[in-house]
């Protein structure tokens, strides 16, 4: 590894969190070279994700207080985050003073609600990217995002395109290069139905299907936040 | 979700894991419907994986004698799992009731340690795929690759196209495409060097300079296993 600035990355971990969207860029970023990565939630006692397994926090917010690279993960729990103070004010802390201030999925919604995107192109979920104009943020219908130093990325597995961007935007092509090989990442999905401009009528009528019955009126219940924020004092 | 057998799927978990090999096809797993999910390792005790956090078992090898699905994932942790023959022991014993038997990346080493892909086809990470010939499997270039119940995947990425593949043949073609559009996989990766084919000579050289230096003697460590092996008697 040539000689390389230290840096941090600081994943924000809360309940059901879709796991990938946190553990596919930090396989990544974790090969940036010089890093060291926390996973930070509340406290340190296991987070469930919604995978049927845990991941355990290796720090709380009171230990992170500043990081190069914040990057918020997304998921069906990210209603009840964008509705937690407490989780939002270490957002915009952190936020405050990183170098890159970065989502993945749903998680843009997250950045969103902490005010961290008004004026901002981002990316998200594609069947939530929309709800991002209801904080003044533009949705792109992009893999990756970059506007000024926020870097979104789309609907879960685009958090390996995210992050290999990210990597080659501070490391360099060759070293994003590097960790791309590493990884082996060729990808052949044996199916073409990643997107809704490429799947089929059903199979998006069956996702939103799927959305309506675990998290029954999320599209409602972000509006409302978006709108009481819309109200609310500037967040500092 | 439409009525569906039920489903137990084991990922065996050791130290030094790559994260993502385990990761991405339990993200894509978890959504087969009616499945339950354990990462199985020695003990419940926190797994330190490749990636700077743990990763925390829901099971112990005591504790799960049977599965449906056993995945492996591969790692730098690779080679002690060969030699270590409790692990082997377990795996060997679920293998023998299960469904499908299935390997990502260096995952299919332990598999093949374990003398599950003797005379069986089998996919492994580029860069160590082929020592499965040590153990008289027959290493395939490809992203997922099917030899009767066993069904293995490249290198650390692959994990996701090897799991969607997986899907299509337990839960039917529309099923994967569901999961492949809620993950939103459409990718787009940012660079062209994902492969040894497509990746240029420099950034090869530098990922053998990397194994070398992390995991010196590497391949004449899995060939001693093999040559150990070759003598020893068969499994069981």
């Amino acid at each position: 590894m040539p000689e390389t600035a230290p840096l941090h990355i600081a994943f924000l971990l809360y309940p059901d969190v879709t796991q990938l969207d946190l553990t596919g860029p930090a396989q990544v970023l974790s090969r940036l070279g010089n890093v060291r990565l926390d996973l930070v939630a509340k406290t340190r006692e296991p987070v469930q994700t919604d995978a049927q397994f845990t991941l355990l926090p290796t720090a709380s917010f009171a230990e992170v207080r500043r990081t190069d690279i914040l990057c918020v993960p997304g998921g069906f729990g990210t209603v009840a985050v964008m509705e937690d103070a407490e989780t939002l004010a270490w957002v915009r802390q952190v936020a405050d003073t990183a170098q890159w201030v970065t989502s993945v999925c749903t998680g843009s919604l997250i950045l969103a609600a902490a005010g961290l995107l008004t004026g901002y192109r981002a990316a998200c979920h594609w069947a939530s990217r929309e709800q991002l104009t209801w904080f003044g943020a533009e949705p792109v219908a992009e893999r990756v995002v970059f506007d000024r130093n926020r870097v979104s990325g789309g609907g879960v597995t685009a958090g390996i395109d995210f992050a290999l961007a990210l990597t080659a935007a501070i490391r360099g092509e060759a070293h994003a290069k590097f960790v791309q090989l590493s990884l082996e990442y060729d990808p052949a999905p044996p199916f073409d139905s990643g997107s809704p401009e490429r799947a089929d009528a059903a199979t998006i009528a069956r996702y939103r299907a799927m959305v309506d019955k675990f998290a029954p009126g999320r599209a409602d219940k972000v509006r409302a936040i978006a709108e009481r924020l819309a109200h609310a004092a500037p967040p500092r």
